[in-house]
C-alpha cells in the first residue's frame, strides 16, 4: 500500500523549522503478528515535540534522524493482527506524521468510543491536551473555590481548558497570552476573568493587580520571563504546576533567570512538574468527564486545522510563532468532519 | 531589676555585622497582667535571623531599628502574672538577645518538660532546628528506604539532624559542607555516607558520583551555587525541600542563576518551601521523638557555645563565616551545664 511519511532530517537547535523535515513516498509493509495498520485521519502538532527531537535530557528517547516524526494521531484501523484491536476501530495513539501507520497494537493510547463527537477532538480537548489540563490542574494545582489561578499560554490547547476548569471550580482566573484575538478568546470563550498580554510591559504589575491577594495556582506552560513575572506575586501556600517550558527555545544552552528559592521558601510554595504519561491509568475517567462537559456545552474548544501532510514540516515552527488559533491539527482525509 | 540588651542599631545590607548592633544597659520593668519575666540562660543564633532583620519580603515582620534583637532563648521564669506559666518553669521562646525578658506569656513557644537533658538543647536538637529537620524531612521529603538524600549545610544545626534522620530511615546520605573538620563531622557523627566539599571544584560531578541513580531528596539550606550543582542530578519524582537560602547573602538585589523549570518538569520533581512556624501543632510530638533519640544515643549533636552577651553582635556574622562547630549558642549563666 502506498504511503507518505514525514521524516526528521536533521536535529534542530532551538525550534525545528521546515527544513529539519523531509517528506518521502514509501510503501507500507504488511502487519506482523501483534501489529495493526492505521489510516491516519488527523495528526497532532504540539509544543512537546520540540522536546522529543531535542538531544537534551527529556522524558522520552529522542526521535532518531531519518525516522518518522513521532506524533500522536487519530484514525481508523484498516487491518489488524492483534486480538485487542479490530478493523473499523477508531483509535488515537503513537502513529506518527504519516498517512499509514503499521505499528504494534501497543501504540494505541486510547480507543475512541464516543462516536458522537468529532474524531479530531481526541487530539485536543479529549486527548492529551484536555487530559493534561484536567489531571495537572486537579492533582497538582489542588484548586479550591475562591483561589486565584494564573495560566500561561492561556489560549493554548492546554491553557484554554485549564481556564475553563478553573472557572468551573469557582476560581478567579487570569490568562496570560498575546495579541488581541487570543486575549478576546480568553475572556469570551475560555473562562478567564482577566487576560494579560505578555508582550506589553508591566506584566508583573498586571498579575499583582489581577490577583490582589496573590496567586494561589500558577499553571505554567512557558517558564521564562512570563514565570518571572508571576513568581513574585505568589500567595502563601501557592502551587506552581510546571507543565511546559514553551518560552525557552533551547535548553541545550544554559538558561538563567531570577532565582525562585526565596519565593518558594517565604510563600511555602510548591512547584511541581507534570508529565502526562505518568498518569495513563486515569485517562479514561478524565476523557469521560471532558466529553460530558463538551456535550453539555461547558467546555469550549478551538481547532486550527491545516490540510494535508505537506503542512507538517512548518507546523511546529508555526506553533512556536504563535500563529495558530486553537489546537493545531493536520487533516489527512477529505471530509470536513472526518469522523 | 538591672538588664542588658542587644539592640538592632542599623539595618544591614547582606549579613549583619557587629556594628549593626549595640549593647545597652537598662532596667527591666515590672510584668503587666498576662506577662512573665524570664531570666535567659541561653540565646540562640541562627541563619534565619538575617531574614528577620532584612527589609525584603519575609515570613515575619522585620525587627525594628532600636529594638531588642529578636531571638529564641531558653531560661527560667522568675516572675509571672499569667495563669499559664509558673515561677520556676523552664521555657523556650521569643525572649530576645537580652538577660531579662519581660514578655507576654504568649512569647513562650514551649515549656521544657524533660529536665534530664541540658536546657541548651531546647535551642538546637530539641528546639526549632531539630523540629525543622524532623518535620521538613518527613513531611516534604517523604523519605523511603533506599532513597538518596543530599543535604546542604550538612554539618549545620538543621542539616546534621537531617543526615541522621535520613540514615535512620534507611536512606543513602550525602552531605555538602566545607572544610576538613566539618566533612569529618558529617561522616563520623552526623550519619552521612559521603561528605562533599562545595569549596572544591566538581561538586556537580561529585553529587552525580555519590548518587548514581539520582537524588531522591534534596534538603536545601543554601540555594545558590550548591543547589545549582544538585538540580541537574535529580531522580524522577525527586523532592526538594527548600528550608533556607544561606548561600545568598542579600535578596534585596536581583539574584539570578540557572533556571530550574526544565529539571522540575522532566524529573516530575517537587520543590516546596518549609517554614517551621506553620507547624506549631506538631512541635511537642516532634520534640518527644527527638529527645528519646538523644537519650538512646541515636542522635548526635554539637553545640558551639560563646560566653556572655558581648558575644552577640558578631555572632550572626560568625555563623555566616562558617566558623562555628555545631549549633551556635550564647550562654548567659555561669555554670557549665546551666540546666
Amino acid at each position: 500500500m502506498e504511503n507518505t511519511q514525514v521524516l526528521l532530517r536533521s536535529r534542530p537547535t532551538g525550534v525545528a523549522q521546515a527544513d529539519n523535515f523531509q517528506i518521502v513516498r514509501s510503501v507500507a509493509g504488511e502487519p506482523a503478528d501483534g501489529e495493526i495498520v492505521v489510516r491516519n485521519h488527523y495528526l497532532s502538532v504540539e509544543p512537546a515535540m520540540r522536546g522529543w527531537i531535542a538531544d537534551a535530557s527529556n522524558y522520552s528517547q529522542p526521535v532518531e534522524i531519518g525516522s518518522v516524526m513521532r506524533a500522536l494521531a487519530a484514525g481508523e484501523v484498516i487491518a489488524s493482527r492483534s486480538a485487542d484491536v479490530a478493523v473499523g476501530d477508531h483509535v488515537m495513539g503513537w502513529f506518527g506524521w504519516q498517512e499509514i501507520a503499521v505499528v504494534p497494537a501497543s501504540a494505541v493510547m486510547r480507543k475512541v468510543i464516543a462516536r458522537d463527537l468529532p474524531l479530531s477532538l481526541s487530539l485536543g480537548v479529549l486527548g492529551l491536551n484536555g487530559i493534561t489540563a484536567l489531571l495537572a490542574f486537579r492533582k497538582l494545582g489542588q484548586p479550591a473555590a475562591g483561589n486565584s489561578v494564573v495560566v500561561s499560554t492561556a489560549a493554548g490547547a492546554v491553557g484554554s481548558i485549564v481556564g475553563q476548569l478553573a472557572r468551573l471550580a469557582g476560581c478567579r482566573t487570569v490568562g496570560i497570552t498575546s495579541g488581541a484575538a487570543k486575549m478576546r478568546a480568553c475572556t469570551e470563550s475560555f473562562g478567564y476573568d482577566v487576560a494579560l498580554n505578555y508582550r506589553e510591559p508591566g506584566l508583573q504589575a498586571g498579575v499583582a493587580a489581577a490577583c490582589p491577594d496573590g496567586v494561589d495556582i500558577y499553571f505554567d506552560n512557558t517558564a521564562g520571563a512570563i514565570s518571572d513575572s508571576v513568581m513574585p506575586n505568589l500567595a502563601i501556600g501557592a502551587r506552581i504546576v510546571v507543565c511546559g517550558t514553551a518560552a525557552i527555545s533551547d535548553w541545550t544552552v544554559p538558561q538563567t533567570g531570577p532565582r525562585v528559592e526565596r519565593h518558594i521558601l517565604v510563600k511555602r510554595a510548591r512547584m511541581q512538574g507534570f508529565v502526562i504519561f505518568d498518569h495513563a491509568a486515569e485517562f479514561d475517567e478524565a476523557v469521560e468527564e471532558l466529553a460530558q462537559r463538551v456535550r453539555m456545552g461547558e467546555l469550549a474548544y478551538r481547532e486550527h486545522i491545516l490540510q494535508g501532510l505537506d503542512s507538517c514540516p512548518d507546523a511546529l515552527a508555526m506553533l512556536y510563532r504563535g500563529e495558530n488559533d486553537g489546537k493545531l491539527i493536520i487533516r489527512l482525509v477529505g471530509s470536513e468532519r472526518g469522523n
